[in-house]
């Protein structure tokens, strides 16, 4: 069988399981969330992620610069520490180089990345460094620290919840395109570019957003709500409602989207790599948090659709009518 | 400047500082070890590593069962977790997977990783799964966990120090040889096979040597002993003297290496990918070591040399008479 039959969510399914049944599920928890949970102390857990990164899958090397590339590698996984909640505590670099390879750019590369590491205190504590046959290859580890109280599982949400964003969706998939079609740089283009290679983790607003009780489930967004508010769902076993004429779109994105023909309800739900966190909040208090979210941050926190009974399934709505399903989340094996 | 000119460790030195001053070096410890420490509790730490492991680098996929590579996939960090002295805990897995993989591939390579890390109670928490250009690529990370007291470092090695090894060196280079030259399958050549493919991380050895106060330093031999005994006496601040004539050398390697008039202490010294144990210990109590080391594990411990005071270099010798020196370690960027 073809690994494109099943793809990459069909391929744990496979296995997750039998190890899944070997954990201590009262401190510890495994594959299925954006950080694994280790257990630390009484108040608190070490949570765990890992991305894996490739020339040509996920970046083009002559495309993005290497100080931005080295930020980018560490900010990914800092986003599932913000997702689940947690403060970054340590990270750990694999690189696999091609022979030959120019210490001058490995030493950009160090700087971007050092810098982020520096910003949220998560110094590089050890990895490996190895030859490639011919593609740059990025693994990052980063282990971050969780009240247990405070912990937050796409698993948590519950029925009647609104869903709410951080931010402003599909600036980084428009960036992508910016980047694939070359096009001509202004301030707009830039803009979406920088979005799209230069990603700012939601460290301060996932602790912001964990330390609040009636936010329930939460996850960062990196395949597209389209797939990724579907995880929330089958952990959680509810179905949602999205409004799509409610996804919180830049005017920088409006403008160049327009100019470019550029379908940008496509983009908003299955573009990927916006890195913003996706969670879901009892509709009782909502109009405190945005206040509070608001005055915090000096952003606004965007609802976009709420979570109801039934089979785990997303309704899109535009204007209250619905839509025939928007492309699906990108996974990495359909995509070919 | 060409990455080949300044090596992998060339490479490390550049930035491990800037990461390693901004690490609480009473609870942590950074690059430089077999793992990197971090904080747990009053009596134990977690310690951590990673490995990339990279077709065409490290494996050739049609050499090796999807089921060994699974096994040796984990096996290579678990060795690292032994050289500690620690006990494994939890691993994560990144998978970068050409397009149109085998999903019975990845099946059978799951299951060899399962059976290893059911042996050594060392679950699978999380990891990533990607598309790949055209390589297997795959990343282990374990945590393993260990008392304080019981910790070994690379730098705990103390001047008139035997330096030992656990099993034998070489076979495993020789089992690449074999690999490599398809040498005809007999008894002796499948053994130093699957001593290559069938890496048995010595978790329990180093649990045991841990314990004893005697063993000071202790690391795991993965490029070969010419190269990692110099982690050791930079680290510690010595010199070294070996023996290559005490060298543990097995039957096996003996015969199959003189019918292919293969040098074995080459093999033995710049092999590579041994995976035994190499440790330092005070010389007043050796023999009831090796007496309770092999009660215990039905082996040997093998010392093949002592550590002196002076600048970091090994001295090797032959029946007490100075050789010039063999083959360095394996660098990963100056065997291109």
């Amino acid at each position: 069988m073809d690994l494109t039959e099943i793809g990459e969510f069909g391929f744990i399914k496979r296995f997750a399981n039998k190890f899944n049944s070997i954990i201590d599920n009262d401190k510890e928890m495994g594959i299925g969330d954006d950080c694994a949970i280790m257990p630390l102390n009484k108040t608190d857990s070490y949570v765990v992620t890992t991305d894996l990164l490739i020339e040509d899958i996920h970046f083009l090397k002559d495309k993005i610069s290497p100080e931005a590339l080295g930020h980018k590698s560490l900010a990914v996984s800092l986003s599932d520490i913000a997702a689940m909640g947690a403060e970054p505590r340590f990270s750990f670099l694999s690189l696999g180089l091609p022979s030959h390879f120019s210490v001058e750019y490995l030493d950009a590369f160090m700087n971007g990345y050092h810098a982020l590491s520096q910003k949220y205190s998560t110094p590089l504590m050890g990895g490996d460094t190895t030859k490639s046959p011919d593609k740059l290859m990025i693994n990052v580890v980063v282990v971050g620290q969780s009240k247990k109280t405070e912990t937050r599982l796409r698993s948590m949400a519950k029925n009647g919840d609104l869903i709410c964003v951080t931010g402003h969706l599909g600036d980084s998939a428009a960036g992508l395109q910016v980047v694939l079609n070359n096009l001509k740089p202004n301030t707009d283009t830039k803009y979406l570019e920088r979005k799209h290679h230069h990603t700012e983790p939601r460290i301060h607003e996932g602790r912001w957003l964990a330390k609040q009780k009636l936010v329930h489930a939460m996850m960062d967004i990196s395949d597209g709500i389209s797939s990724d508010l579907m995880h929330i769902l089958n952990a959680s076993g509810l179905s949602a409602l999205v409004h799509t004429e409610k996804l919180p779109i830049s005017k920088t994105l409006q403008i160049v989207a327009s100019k470019n023909n550029w379908n940008i309800t496509e983009l908003a739900t299955a573009g990927g790599e916006d890195y913003e966190l996706l969670f879901t909040v009892d509709e009782k208090d909502i109009d405190r948090l945005k206040l509070e979210y608001k005055a915090c941050f000096s952003e606004e926190i965007s609802v976009i659709g709420e979570t109801k009974k039934g089979p785990s399934t997303i309704t899109w709505l535009k204007n209250g009518n619905e839509m025939t399903n928007s492309k699906g989340g990108f996974n990495h094996f359909n995509n070919s």
